[in-house]
């Protein structure tokens, strides 16, 4: 009998649910574990010593194994499969965008859905305050370049769906949310969000 | 023939360095073009237009590919070979240091050292200042728990050196260049620094 894959989470966060998304796409079960961020769960002694020393979520966990990180725990689960391009080239290009990701993206698109939706600006510290129109313009530069190279493109690499769309997708899909990002001022995003959620095996954020 | 393996790059960029090193250990030639960031020489028309529509160096170009992002890079070149590992947790193990990296490491301990070691701190906006006690405690943290994560090991997947090393790195060992950081505080890096640099191929970032 093999020990059940857990996804340690929060459920809300784009993070995880890329983990959730890559299983669904590949017919994996997963089991769920939630945490409130919001109350701090993630940075609890027990926590720290047991699933990840750097208190975040999303964290997979196989058997005895912690995996945190989400787009390293997206590429544990589709390893071998078609999800992760065969050519080499491709390869590497699917993580060069699964880091763009995590570097460009996420820290602006992610962040101000976080810091206006779900903190309301009221709750932000001056720093977070005085960093807004840097991330604003930071997070439109991100969705700009994903639109220009969406444009005669289906998918991020190659002709098929890759762990870079699924990245891409988790936080691009609610960018709206929190109110600092209009989608439909990227029309070759908003084509290929829809390719994405007409994927079979596809489930929404909130499932 | 093979068309050359080339890497745009900023010599001083521990992301640059990071494909060089790859290649070195490796024993993979690449031919170098240096671009000027402090000129804005990777913002030009042509750059944006022919190499990397993200403004960013590294970027490895194979034939007429162009590949940005380091850690991509450093995929391609190894990939099939010993510096990423066969076993399936350990690969994705390796993926989640190198995007732990990118995330937690890299804007803090790298952009202090760029910030007060390249610019100089009477160079920096207001916003920038503002953000130096956080990048601060942040940088320290990402080396604290490098240090815990490596009591009772050598390297930091497996037993053997892998991509995840030569990420993580090309920063820390220049750690100190600004002076916001010291590495004295972390004996158990400084202890894994020395292995890395022992690893037959080796070469330094001002090579």
């Amino acid at each position: 009998m093999t020990a059940p894959t857990i996804l340690h989470e929060y459920a809300e966060s784009g993070n995880c649910y890329k983990i959730r998304l890559t299983a669904a796409l590949l017919g994996l079960p997963i089991e769920r574990r939630e945490y409130d961020i919001m109350k701090g769960e993630t940075r609890t002694a027990d926590f720290l010593a047991n699933v990840n020393a750097n208190g975040r979520i999303p964290v997979l966990q196989i058997g005895d194994l912690f995996l945190p990180e989400s787009n390293a725990a997206c590429f544990y689960l589709a390893d071998g499969s078609p999800l992760i391009p065969a050519d080499r080239f491709d390869r590497a290009d699917m993580l060069r965008w699964m880091f763009w990701e995590q570097y460009n993206h996420e820290p602006n698109v992610a962040t101000l859905r976080f810091w206006l939706g779900f903190i309301g600006e009221q709750g932000l510290s001056e720093l977070q305050r005085a960093q807004l129109p840097a991330k604003q313009a930071a997070g439109e530069a991100a969705l700009k370049l994903m639109d220009q190279h969406l444009e005669g493109r289906a998918f991020f690499v190659g002709d098929a769906a890759s762990l870079a769309d699924i990245a891409l997708y988790a936080y691009t899909h609610v960018a709206e949310e929190g109110g600092a990002y209009r989608l439909a001022d990227y029309p070759n995003v908003q084509a290929w969000l829809a390719r994405v959620a007409a994927l079979p095996g596809y489930i929404p954020i909130d499932s």
